[in-house]
């Protein structure tokens, strides 16, 4: 099953698409796909010839989940990556947050932040919490509080990153940094989450090419983990780490600017198309 | 104007108390004091006597801010804290995170996370946006969308912060981690924040005795500095720094355990008293 919310932002509305194709309005359920909807969603129980059918013809696509609690990072999880980046195999997750109002829909403008150098882009898996979870012990815990999984761009300014005194976190805030969707796809749907590939382009060229079975720490275990770090709560995201290719991995090659387009798939999850601006 | 949140966790009520002593009910305005009621808050229009009085006896106090949208760190704000954790003055403000959902009452229990040798405490100074702040010119431009400040104790676990692998975030996030309040105090009320004195005790024996004249980077600096790397929003609290003082700085000091008493207080913010759990 495909979840995401269409219509203007700030005003998007629940929107369901159904095995036989059609988009089914989602409101007589739920007025919005926020946390509390998750909590209480059961794929297999939910009777979508019952909804109203929905016509999305030029609809912008919204970020797939409502008001979420937080956005936890993983950095460094592909071996590529961590070479290219210069740094060290992690002996265990990396951990960092994203103020969650760095979310945007999967092809809303993302900003180049004003005094930015080095604006890059990182294709990845995102995984959004169904369950409160906490102190999880295994892998198997872990997989049954995740409502489901949805593509992701975490941009990052790497001279805010690294340069500019201390925390990632500086380098991963800034406004429309974090282009959700354009589906939340649930577990029964997506298969198995280490076998997806992710692929990104800029201008056209193909940048990153990798695929989540290269990850040092698998989603299961990640999100078992983090819970040992703080609680996660329904709609909570947590984006898994991105493959190699960016822009701080290719000497010589410009990072973005405005007027540059970016695309990134993942399998089973959709695609996203951005043009950026100016902050 | 003091402004507060009472009742149980999760159910709180807002409440205002007034220059004549009295609590008022702020329910006949808004349900609750979050960000869309802080961007409105004009204090001195508001008609008190307007409102039912309100009897608060016996009744908990939870964190004075409903569902904001992120907390933001300042690490290493003052010189003497970070003499007493090796760490150079900062030439801009360093950055972290903490999830929201770490928020508690200022009296409510904090837990040690299992797994935990290092729990420790910070009081700091908080400061509740209420207006949203983009790419601020000036430290006045900043004052200017500052709804009002609060105590806060950013409770920090040493070995998660410094030994896991890492980015601060995973020391900051644990369950409880942010106890705020008893007030929030709207900045006519408040007068200078850095000329507030911040003290903290722990089992009654004094650890820290700062003061905000002594910040490296002052709150209105820190704020429009933070608008040019992430969006502030109404509602969202800004934690601007610890004082020396903390256990990380007193080698041969215990970490906090289960059974402690942590009491703190910060002028014109009020007090907080908190015995520590076990997650």
């Amino acid at each position: 099953m495909k979840l995401l919310r269409v219509g203007p932002a700030g005003a998007e509305r629940p929107v369901v698409l159904a095995p036989d194709g059609t988009a089914r309005d989602l409101r007589p359920l739920t007025p919005d796909l926020d946390g509390g909807f998750l909590a209480g969603l059961d794929p297999a129980a939910l009777d979508l010839a019952a909804l109203p059918v929905t016509d999305l013809t030029g609809e912008r696509i919204g970020p797939p989940v409502a008001r979420p609690g937080k956005i936890v990072g993983i950095g460094l999880n592909y071996r590529d990556h961590a070479a290219e980046a210069g740094a060290a195999i992690p002996a265990e997750p990396v951990v960092f947050l994203k103020p969650v109002n760095t979310l945007v829909g999967p092809n809303d403008q993302v900003l180049v932040p004003r005094g930015s150098e080095k604006t890059d882009y990182e294709v990845e898996l995102a995984v959004v919490i169904g369950r409160t979870g906490r102190y999880l012990d295994t892998p198997a815990d872990a997989a049954a509080i995740i409502a489901g999984y949805a593509a992701v761009n975490d941009v990052t300014e790497r001279a805010f990153q690294f340069d500019r005194g201390g925390q990632w976190d500086k380098g991963k805030s800034a406004e429309t940094f974090t282009p959700l969707g354009p589906w939340l796809v649930t577990p029964d749907e997506l298969g198995d989450p280490q076998a997806l590939d992710l692929r990104l382009w800029v201008n056209g060229e193909l940048r990153q090419d990798g695929t989540t079975a290269e990850m040092i720490f698998p989603v299961h275990e990640t999100v078992r983990y983090l819970t040992h770090f703080m609680r996660l709560d329904p709609g909570d995201i947590v984006i898994t780490g991105t493959p190699a290719g960016v822009t701080l991995g290719r000497p010589g090659t410009p990072f973005l600017r405005a007027g540059d387009k970016v695309a990134l798939e993942v399998t089973r999850l959709g695609r996203q198309e951005t043009t950026l601006g100016q902050a």
